[in-house]
């Protein structure tokens, strides 16, 4: 029911400005310079044409049918439009500004009578109070941003549902430069209408979609969500990034979008009940988020590490084997004839037991061959991959060489270093192969397959049908 | 002491080749192309010049005497080669090749001749095994890494100290990138004589040395250690990675350097007692030296948040007041005068209350006023300031705002983004303001100068001398 959301074939910009300090100005130059493709309507009774485009002065003055409404003006303005959209039979309102019940009570008046107009016909609204969406493959983006120093993302296959329009956008930006792609970005705002939930059902059958992400700082409606996330998890993982779980936490949200607090143990109950992965930051959401549309989850908690650098070997022993800063996991014990296969492979001083180290002087060739012996191993489940560039012997074609050995068991990637290192993991992100800047991040990416893997296998036993 | 191997007049490179895949030519390109300035003695008996250098037959050979050699040959040729450097009384001796203790018996027997040489003379050694020293200040780098695939860091204020030559370079190209600079790296390979306690001694009066960091998988002389950090601690931070802390953690690193495991509980009391900082990764060790090194440690345990998104807030927030996934240190509660003054700045739906978020219609005038304010209020220790450039109002000029109010109250700077984000963490950088691209990082930089502050109360507290 949101394709004409995401894929509107008209857009009208109620409110659109030749004065370049104005939102309908941004809004609309964003539009036509990222090309959108299907038509715009820019409305404004006071101007004929904006930007080479016809200026209409009312919605009524279009022919067409228009699928989205961008509603650019301050909220004194914003009911009325509304009702002229409602009437016009606009499929999709998104009302931009703030102003409404998050500023106190003449604004909750401003969205009662919003909702009541809402009533008299089948017009469906995103916000008030809200950055709008953002979408990589139809490029419409309602966003503000100065595009000068913000990146966007390219098309993937992350959906991201955001209680916060800037925490949305900047993390968006943060991994745009790395390449990760999105399939849509939603801004709930004041979520007067349509919520997360509906939107979550959406994505469900949505075939671009592989994960969903959420920051939110409170539900709409708990019960709904905990039924619909149950269901959802069967099929695609959620990453929820639940702000305020703390009460000082909580008291900041009940400023930010008026979030009304819930204890963090029940949230946390009903997170692992219904299959929800937890995000703590923005990096985690996003990180969590690819692994999972990526990569199968982990069948059992096994892990083997492959390196030229011993030290990152340790370092990431550490984290796999520890449960506090660690993720509690076993180091896969590697079978006899694992590594005496390795260590016919490898330098005399470099190392065949797990983590294995072919030191500086290994590359590419021993990471194809210690690949496919590490995927024949039965007590492997999973393999943490390094690919540190400093040395001479790894090079750009690792990349192939892993994408070619992921079969069954999960491949995470690290990838340690400055603007080389940042280029080579825009080249495993386009390869959809999950790949991370530092140990850390690298090995908890590992640890939410196996959260996941572990999810779908309890609901397995509990119910034999799934 | 070790100031000759850091600025060494002249250096000689032994076993220096013309063939482009050996050590050898590498090594002294490196020196030649970074631009040192001293003398370079390439030695190889075999050439009669190279690289527009003269080539002498052996060290005999040259007038002067040399300062610093770096042994490029192979493990056999290594002890017949530092007696060589003995007798010739150079200064500082690196031999690069592994192939020693590490390896096994024959190696062990390599190292006791070495061993045996070095008392002839008062020569002294690094390694071997390493790869040696990297100093950005004059440009000697024994490395042996793809100047194609790395970046060395600038000149700066940290000392490094890594039992892991690649987890050292690896980590130093990551934060390259942001501008960070380093006073000086050593990788101590398997340190059969300088050890990280005498190097810690001498940057403990190195006056460009702000802080040192350690990445280190067993000490050579615990005991020692533990009196020479608690020293060394009342002066400076020192902030170490010590790896193989969990049981298949130690077999990782026994297989790797050698280390013997030691019980990490102990580990960690000696830490606390000695005033070191902890971390847990190759991140958190140059995100904590580097907040150390810039700003004075917290008086107290109350934060504000600054900030213009609000999501972002109340991330923060509750990292902030955490335990667990957090700092556990607590919100400022805010002056009524305090709140009022930023009231009257800011637009009348942003708050001013903790976090304070002045929305993004807010920008660098607000930040100027308030960071003002906050620095004027007494039941405020330390500010946390997002810097997120996504919006139109802040602009680079928040660096100088940043910067003029950094005075007795601790500021850390949490920037957001992608490539613009990331050019302006490099100017934060140079300015030497601690700022970090994620909340998470952001926020346990913050802790580290609660948890130094603490240390250097209790001290003070223990003898009122200090």
């Amino acid at each position: 029911m949101f394709k004409e959301l995401f894929n509107p074939r008209s857009i009208a910009v109620i409110g659109a400005s030749k004065d370049e300090s104005k939102i309908g100005n941004v809004i609309l130059k964003n539009l036509i310079s990222e090309k959108y493709n299907g038509k715009i309507y820019p409305i404004n009774p006071k101007i004929s044409d904006i930007m080479g485009l016809k200026c209409y002065k009312t919605l009524k003055e279009i022919d067409e049918k228009v699928d989205l409404a961008i509603i650019v003006l301050p909220a004194e303005y914003v009911p009325e439009t509304v009702k002229e959209c409602v009437d016009a039979k606009v499929r999709f309102i998104i009302p931009i500004a703030g102003g409404f019940s998050e500023s106190g009570k003449e604004g909750e008046l401003k969205e009662k009578e919003i909702k009541e107009y809402l009533k008299e016909g089948s017009s469906r609204l995103i916000g008030p109070n809200t950055v709008g969406i953002y979408v990589p493959q139809t490029k419409v983006n309602t966003a503000l941003t100065d595009p000068d120093k913000i990146s966007y993302p390219k098309d993937g296959s992350l959906a991201f549902i955001s209680q916060s329009g800037a925490l949305g956008l900047l993390t968006m930006d943060s991994f745009a430069d790395l390449n990760v792609g999105f399939s849509a970005f939603v801004s709930l705002g004041n979520r007067i209408d349509v919520d997360e939930n509906e939107l979550l059902k959406y994505f469900s059958s949505d075939d671009k979609t592989k994960a969903v992400l959420y920051y939110i700082e409170n539900f709409k409606n708990g019960r709904a969500f905990t039924e619909l996330a149950r269901e959802f998890t069967k099929k695609k993982p959620l990453v929820v990034l639940k702000a305020g779980r703390t009460d000082q936490g909580v008291k900041a949200a009940s400023l930010h979008t008026g979030a009304l607090g819930s204890d963090d143990k029940i949230i946390e109950g009903v997170f692992k009940q219904s299959g929800v992965i937890r995000a703590y930051s923005e990096t985690e959401l996003v990180d969590y988020a690819r692994v999972l549309a990526y990569q199968k989850p982990l069948t059992g908690n096994r892990l083997a590490i492959l390196t030229t650098a011993g030290g990152v070997g340790v370092v990431t022993t550490d984290y796999v084997s520890a449960s506090i800063n660690g993720i509690g996991l076993k180091m896969a014990n590697l079978k006899k004839e694992t590594k005496e296969q390795i260590k016919n492979i490898i330098a005399p001083f470099a190392s065949a037991e797990n983590p294995i180290d072919i030191t500086a002087g290994g590359g590419d060739k021993e990471y194809r061959e210690i690949l496919g012996i590490l995927n024949d191993d039965d007590n492997v489940d999973g393999i943490i991959v390094y690919a540190l560039f400093q040395t001479k012997y790894v090079t750009e074609n690792i990349i192939d060489i892993i994408k070619d050995n992921i079969r069954e068991k999960p491949i995470v990637v690290g990838v340690i270093g400055g603007a080389y290192a940042r280029d080579m993991l825009r080249k495993f992100e386009m390869n959809n192969i999950p790949a991370y800047p530092s140990i850390e991040r690298t090995v908890k990416a590992m640890k939410v397959l196996y959260t996941r893997g572990e999810y779908l296998r309890r609901r397995a036993d509990q119910n034999g049908s799934y």
